[in-house]
């Protein structure tokens, strides 16, 4: 086991020094908020990590859940920390104040996520859906709704879950058969099948509430037939008892890993008995339900640089105290060893680990900024700071879940053989972070989210903003003599970023779809590393105001790091833009025009 | 489970199409064999990789080795595997006719353990591990050992290992601390310990013969000390019969994947009763052990394309049952769903498995090529060939070991969910392969062997000889006009090699080896993207001559699908040595610079 997870210092500077959180408080929405009860919060939320969530990380993966019965058992841990979840306010923590939520900034429940799915990615997983998918009732469900569903809620009684995924309906969700027939009693009854359905059952709760999308009978055929319900697993009853609704848990799968959270295959109606309750307007499912769902696409992404920071500093913790070698210049076999880290391959690849993960998560606070700031502003800033948040959304979601894989995987490779021995926590979180980019959308349609729509809507608008935003990151940081040519290199990257947007865009008018958008997982590549690149001048940027105002006394290690995890970011990551380009530039169709048949052999 | 886990027809492609394997028959060391019995030979390894190691992949990847007191016990299904391969030959496939071998061509042992290795890693790696063995005490030991050891081995009764890592010397073989005192006797009094030793001990096989690199007392320190001896677990006592060796087996280690192979740690001479027999000069253990390490290093690049190439192929069965989703220009949803292989991110993903494993593979024969002809050439010719060898053995290893785990994961992704779950064979191909970057010398190893030794040895002549073999084909390819600008293109990267490496030696000559070396992984990566766009120059070449020879009848999916595979090579793959040439030309110490102090906050 390592001793750490995350950079509390890195998350503050993040937090206060790039992003200011604490400016937030300024406005009515978070008036109840100053600097010093942030902390508070953060500090909380590390003790609620180290000491709930961290000691169990492995025990969950070794213990998976089982399905006994019609009922999936799991770790007998989950129950307590849903518990503890719920009466420390963790659960509702961005729900407002009247509904019993603590009304935080996205800024720091994101810094807490953060530190949670750190800590054990599966735990925090529960709580995180439980919190979506309250959000869903309380934003478009109707009072009675909220006031049965959401106190249990975000009490860790009840466990929320989105329900969307069927067997025949994966990313083609215009596709699920799962029918809603309406009664005159005000509810549904819902017969179908979903799967892959995250903390879909468990015995750690009393009931658990699925979000669930279904199609009212006669309802359009494609996502213009698709409405949100609540579909309990337990209703209550006249008397207020929460009695059966005909939700079966089917099966759970065994998976790679993510272990400590049960994936379930549930069947509703079997008895004809399951009553779902329309959340907002029957036919507007899939517009609601995008409401959860660009929020889980963030937090995907946060989880995924989340357990990247994890497998870093267990990465870092053994390179720093296991002996190997010699410095090359000095073979001498009779000197003693050094450790593994003071190999330059060995720093290039924590180097390459930290940039990613701590490039990945300040992009990750610019969108909870860009949400925060949607919340508190009104009318063109509002709109604005939503565009931006809309536009990043499969970025911040795609760019830690890719490179997170990655991340780990130097990490791995830090440890050598011990790295793919469970002596060492690196191959469970090799296993857990191969799920990123597969759930809450694939990258493949978070590519298509990005170039198909993204950037086009609103007649390119969120793109102008988006190139406004870095480019006046590049004139602020062209002032810090001290960064030398780097803002310079993004500049020439942000202008390929230009052309290649506008070959497509001319692209798009003179080609099918297919060919337009076949590389459209390269373009979020692409769009990724530079957006990422951007973070990193920012935050070399802060690290210059902060090494102006104070001479690096104690925190010089901390800024000078910095610098060169910042510096590394320009010089080994950010030159991948150009075969990226290159390819771009090239929108030839040889993937459209590949037919399936000279596959075979 | 899949259904298919290589191509037949690919292999045959390599062999006689492109590498003219028959072409060996004519010379005197292979003069036994002809085209038609080299076939038979693929044919059953075909037949024993489908009848024997396919069935039983996923059964020992679910039932790992125990350790159950001193001896490991593994799936049941090893002995009968081990016995069939020994009965079969396949042990001893390239062993020379007088030892009982089949003294075939390196190519088609090649083809026959990339068969193996597909269908079943872990099984393979044990009859692998023999063989090497085998040949070093054939080369290199004395008739009496090779008498006592040699047919047993080769009959799968006797399990070979090489046993190098030590608790404290893994990369670090300089390290090593087993101590070998001489005796009396004719033998070496053995004592030390010895860990991750695959197939270090199991219950699948009377005895374990380790090849074991141990230091004698009195020795040079560093590897000048290291000498190489034959420690079997049981040795033969006078009357013949196997007696203890005091070689205890202290545990197993619990692994991310290849969990149908045992990894052992070994304790000898706990009650100062092993005995170890020394193979060659004293000190001289390294040089010896390169020879059995080279060849594992091409077996561990082969055992990653052959994973990669069963999961390419469950992928591809997958993405062509699979209905998901309609045609991006006809999303009417009242259309019936389309299999995912009808989608351009589907035949993205699947095009690069196809060119990585492919154009791998076709390294891997190219390397099993210059084999042959050492073997079979003498004088100048032998030479340039092992020279050639020698220069891509790191290539051969790291290329496919890396980007195997890269198209693994896209083998994944096409399968969504699924691919994340044990249903399907993917995550377990996912697991197995994260092995190869780290077994057998680490790609870190590799980079510094390319770029450190290989490059620069003789004065450069591997490298010289390399570039003549590169421009040579780029000639022969720009005869064939329907090959395009593809040739062109290759000449360009080819030219971007040699501006790279120039660089690289003034830097050499400027810097510390530290700073010169620091990016010698990257280079390494540079330098296998190249070679396997070569490689695919000269597939594209024999799919041309095959076009032009015959018309495209039954086979004209097999030669258009390469065709595409090559184009894709050349278009979304060759385009990443840009980054990684900026990268390389700015050879400023970043890495050595850092110090691990400032990696701390």
């Amino acid at each position: 086991m390592a001793s750490r997870f995350i950079s509390e210092r890195n998350l503050k500077f993040l937090l206060y020094e790039v992003f200011d959180v604490a400016s937030l408080t300024q406005y009515d929405y978070y008036k109840e908020y100053d600097g010093k009860m942030l902390d508070m919060v953060l500090k909380a939320a590390m003790e609620l990590a180290t000491g709930l969530f961290w000691p169990i990380c492995q025990e969950m993966d070794k213990n998976p859940p089982e399905l006994v019965g019609d009922q999936i058992k799991v770790h007998s841990s989950v129950r307590k920390l849903l518990e503890e979840c719920g009466t420390g306010g963790w659960i509702g923590d961005d729900i407002p104040f009247e509904w019993g939520g603590q009304q935080l900034p996205q800024m720091i429940t994101m810094g807490s996520r953060f530190i949670f799915c750190a800590a054990n990615y599966s735990a925090a997983a529960y709580t995180g859906l439980t919190t979506g998918a309250a959000r869903l009732i309380l934003n478009f469900g109707k009072e009675d709704l909220k006031k049965t569903y959401l106190p249990n809620m975000l009490a860790g009684k009840w466990q929320g879950t989105m329900a969307l995924t069927e067997p025949e309906a994966g990313s083609s969700l215009a596709d699920i058969t799962t029918m809603a027939e309406p009664t005159d009693h005000g509810y549904y009854k819902i017969k179908g099948q979903k799967i892959f359905i995250s903390a879909g059952d468990h015995d750690g709760v009393e009931n658990v509430v699925h979000l669930m999308l279904a199609k009212i009978k006669g309802a359009p055929a494609g996502v213009k037939g698709i409405s949100l319900f609540v579909v309990p697993k337990k209703r209550m009853d006249e008397k207020g008892r929460l009695v059966f609704n005909d939700v079966i848990t089917s099966g759970v799968f065994h998976k790679l890993g993510y272990r400590g959270c049960p994936i379930a295959q549930l069947s509703m109606g079997d008895s004809d008995d399951c009553r779902g309750y329309l959340v907002g307007e029957p036919h507007q499912g899939l517009l609601l339900m995008f409401q959860m769902m660009n929020e889980a696409r963030i937090g995907v992404g946060a989880g995924a640089a989340a357990i990247a920071s994890a497998a870093y500093y267990a990465a870092l913790e053994y390179t720093k105290t296991r002996l190997q070698g010699r410095k090359l210049s000095t073979k001498d076999p009779t000197l003693p060893q050094i450790p593994l880290i003071e190999h330059p391959d060995v720093k290039r690849m924590l180097l390459f680990q930290r940039s990613v993960i701590e490039g990945g998560l300040s992009l990750l606070m610019q969108t909870a900024k860009y949400a925060d700031l949607a919340i508190i502003l009104t009318g063109e800033e509002k709109e604005k700071n939503e565009l931006l948040l809309d536009l990043l959304t499969p970025v911040a979601k795609s760019y830690p879940s890719e490179m997170g894989i990655l991340s780990i995987s130097q990490g791995v490779q830090c440890l050598g053989g011990s790295g793919y021995c469970d002596d060492y926590p690196l191959e469970q979180y090799y296993r857990d972070a191969r799920i990123h980019p597969i759930h809450e959308g694939t990258t493949g349609i978070q590519g298509l989210d990005l170039l198909g729509r993204k950037v086009m809507m609103k007649g390119g608008k969120a793109y102008k903003l988006y190139l406004e935003e870095v480019q006046k990151t590049i004139r602020e940081t062209e002032k810090f003599g001290e960064l030398q040519s780097y803002p310079q290199k993004l500049r020439q990257s942000l202008e390929m970023l230009q052309q290649v947007t506008a070959y497509l865009m001319d692209a798009q008018k003179k080609n099918t779809p297919e060919v337009f958008l076949a590389d459209a997982t390269l373009y979020l590549e692409f769009f990724g590393i530079i957006s990422v690149a951007w973070q990193w001048l920012l935050q070399a940027m802060a690290v210059e105001k902060a090494l102006r105002n104070s001479p690096p006394g104690a925190e010089a290690n901390f800024y000078n790091g910095k610098l060169f995890a910042f510096r590394f970011f320009f010089e080994y990551e950010l030159p991948k833009t150009q075969g990226l380009a290159t390819r771009l530039m090239h929108n030839d169709g040889l993937t459209v025009e590949m037919t399936p048949d000279l596959f075979s052999d």
